[in-house]
């Protein structure tokens, strides 16, 4: 019985398409393809071959190409979809919201014609509408599309912690519900410094300072770049979420998942604590909420059914 | 007696010196100090802090910081200069030749007034005349100031190697002398798979073709990238020189090295085989040519000397 | 200004001592000296160089040598102690005391002669009496000799956590206070899953469970080993507290610290929370207790006491 | 469709084959089964679980297990044999031979029952011979049968060319034909620093030195261990081997494989030069020999048939 290559496929490769790729080759989790447009393909090439040239100094072992042809992705174990347009001045949300939906669909039905029997990461904004669009045109169990923001935003959470209390971020942890950036649902009960609670450890009003940077923290990076939203945080995010698939481990991490009465929700993908290994997810935590923190996620709901209704309209 | 961590510093936050930064991070070298021009300091800034908020995810520990100011550089064990301009459409060779040459001493004297036992590494183009003026410019010894192309082109040249015979490119190496590009001197009977001569296991014909192709291998990447040269590759390669200082590794790496003698050459830096460790240049390795291999290398001088040439203008 | 690699020692080449001195040198935190009895000087030796002729074949670059001089230790920048007897049948436990004392004193005069300024880290059991033996000898301040427990029993807590979740070693932390074995003082409110208390995840009868087995993790290794303790999970907690100190690190481990009022005790060695970095010992992180917790770490802190009147005595 | 880990079994939980376990699971290759007989069952469930409490320091996801019973080692996607006993004083070769044939055959037969699409490694000595008896016991075609010998004789060997040169063993690469110890075949001119001939850099009479010292190698380890022979650079050289099949890495080691016209040799085991990846054994490199390099080499497969006359009779 031969031994096969992982295959993973990355739709995308702008920045953070790109970044992804490299770091899960860096991290030989198998062979990589990185797709775009056929406007894109000569960069996505160059991307590609960039990266493989990088291999042999960084003593990595992994195939990666650039490709506008889906072909190329056939039998990919894992998906990544990276792609889809940034909110421009002056463009509504709901054309972004259209735009991006469109492109998802687009992407998926090329994805399952090629791997019909993969597991896909979604990372395009507005994340919760865009992975529920991926479900429903992707006609894969629920278990296989998954979206990412939660390692994202508690990532930054744990790097103003740890800078706030100049400790190793080997160590602070964060825990969030909900949304990503504004309708974020930041628990500071269960995040840590050393496993002690954050409360303990920094006054009410630095803890609050932090979780409004957090939520802000996309446009921080966006503010600061000027002309491209974030990407090396991101990428490692859905870094660890393929490792925890293709690794098959099992790991507590924040998902966008879809709920089937969990709390209190029906088809609807949400951000909850989940276990992510290799059938995807794996389960769902259910943890008991305060009265503030079900109000919070019930605004987080609420802005992701205003985007799907958008979607249905 | 306290321990503190390494501080290296990045000049140029542009894909190359970003990627290095990162690369360096991950590895968990030291602290870095990424730093640009007063005009790029908000994108170098972002890039700084979206690189240190993917630390907790990938499990690194460095302070990463991003600044237009070389006080923030102070007391660096290493710098690596990535700054320059690349050569634009209808721009001569002279002028792209004065312009980086301007820049190079400007972030010099900026260096080594923060950082005056430094070791630099080099790698802005044409880098063996930018790698002499900042030797000159520093006052540092030749030990202090090297160059780096010769790990960018055995990469790449291994990568095409790999691709050539199916294996894996761990087992592949490649020797090169002279110049950077069109003046590369590859030396095939010191390239190797798993320690066997290619040129026992590919057809001359095949091998011409590869060297061909890595001879113009920075033209394929900016061919295909469109509106920037390649930056991965290039970073690693930084990342591996470093790392060989940093850890005192002495490490045989070909290097852009200032000569007084050694292949018969005076008062130039050009790539040769060296030992790269804790002195930062710690030996050069003279090798006997043959008398195309020295014609090859006295073609490579040519160039440099006449660039030089046009910088004493 | 020459960069050197990091010098550390190992005291004591038993199954401990070599297992930490290997991982050390596969994470490349610098050269390794490998250093036991005359008697067993032969053997030292052989334990390096098997070690070192791995390192090709690992790709790591350390040179680890074994030897009984301790000149060879000379400017270490860290000492860990796994030097020591085991209790054998039929020993009391003063003999043990005395005896491991007596070896404490031995190996502190001679590391401390060749490398003043040196951190020191103990793992010889009793390791809070044997680490106060150490501090005392030594003449170092109290932030250059810490003890090493907690790291190994909350690595056994979380390991039984982690299977009985089925979920990753990754996102399961614990938290001790007190001493090893017996003593320890599980504080499961601060142990988690995900940052999920585990109170929440796992019934009070299996916490209970769990945590009688932790208490007795070193005798389920020797019971099943038979002749020999455990050595690859201490060795993995001695590396993880090698690291954050020379990697200048400032996590949160627990540590056997010596104590000056902290908790409201004074000249004693016992395991609290920590912050370790360049400066060995940085600080001393004080947990509001409840009153079990208070009298649990009342009696731990009463058999250390009881070691130390033996020692006086 | 889900990922499932890949599962390796390493029989004999001696300090080779646990070391292996160790750095097997270390690098997340997969689920790993260290097996032994009925009564050393508790010993190696002792040290599966002392490695399993390792994992959540060293920040590594495997589940370990120790067993007597192979059914636990059911699907395995490949299995190592270290098992066996080393020659005592008094004991003829020819015993050792036929007693390490003798569990060969034994452990053969269980792993085939249990894991009847394996590949499986050999190291146990005389590992051509037993290699051999692996192969026509298992049924399995020869691509899935390989031993190891030449891995650790060149890490050895490099070892002692980086001491002699002061250089990284990053960049020493070594080659080897033939058996394992005295009927070692180094072929010099194919051995490199940095891509550069040793007999460049070093005199003959250093390089006889150390090829001899080389070829003595575990004989200079068993000298100072006293009672045990090597177990580091062993287990890092299946590790390599293991990794390559697993990560499907065609990568050019040495191994013992079964010839069948190469090199001259038919229905016998000896070291050649190889591509190891997904299917095991996927290529031999044939190269031209010298004279006395063939000579060589038929001495060394004079004495594996030798053996393999004992075992025939």
């Amino acid at each position: 019985m031969s031994i096969r290559r992982k295959k993973i496929t990355v739709i995308g490769s702008g920045s953070t398409g790109a970044t992804t790729a490299l770091m899960m080759a860096q991290k030989e989790f198998g062979d990589v393809v990185l797709v775009d447009i056929p406007d894109k393909e000569d960069p996505t090439k160059g991307k590609a071959l960039d990266m493989k040239e990088a291999s042999p100094v960084q003593g990595f072992d992994a195939n990666i190409i650039g490709t506008a042809d889906y072909k190329d992705t056939a039998g990919s174990d894992l998906v990544i979809i990276t792609a889809g347009i940034a909110r421009k001045p002056g463009m509504s949300r709901d054309d972004l919201v259209n735009t991006n939906a469109k492109i998802m669909k687009s992407v998926t039905q090329d994805i399952v014609a090629h791997s019909p029997e993969t597991t896909i990461i979604v990372l395009t904004n507005p994340v919760d509408a865009m992975t529920y669009t991926v479900f429903k045109e992707s006609g894969l169990p629920k278990e296989r599309v998954i979206g990412q923001s939660g390692i994202l935003d508690t990532a930054r959470f744990r790097t103003f912690i740890a800078e706030e209390l100049n400790l190793s971020v080997k160590d602070i942890s964060g825990f969030v519900l909900g949304g990503h950036g504004d309708d974020m649902v930041p628990l500071i009960r269960y995040s840590h410094a050393g496993g002690i609670p954050l409360d303990k450890l920094i006054s009410q009003d630095r803890l609050d300072a932090i979780v409004e940077r957090t939520r802000k923290g996309g446009g921080e990076i966006v503010g600061l770049l000027g002309n491209s939203s974030a990407y090396y945080a991101p990428a490692a995010s859905l870094t660890v979420m393929a490792e925890a698939i293709l690794k098959d481990q099992r790991r507590v991490l924040p998902s966008i998942a879809y709920l089937e009465g969990e709390y209190g929700y029906r088809d609807i993908y949400l951000g909850v604590p989940t276990v992510i290994g290799g059938n995807g997810l794996e389960d769902i935590i259910e943890l008991d909420l305060t009265d503030d923190e079900t109000a919070a996620l019930d605004r987080s709901a609420e802005t992701v059914k205003n985007v799907l209704d958008v979607l249905r309209s």
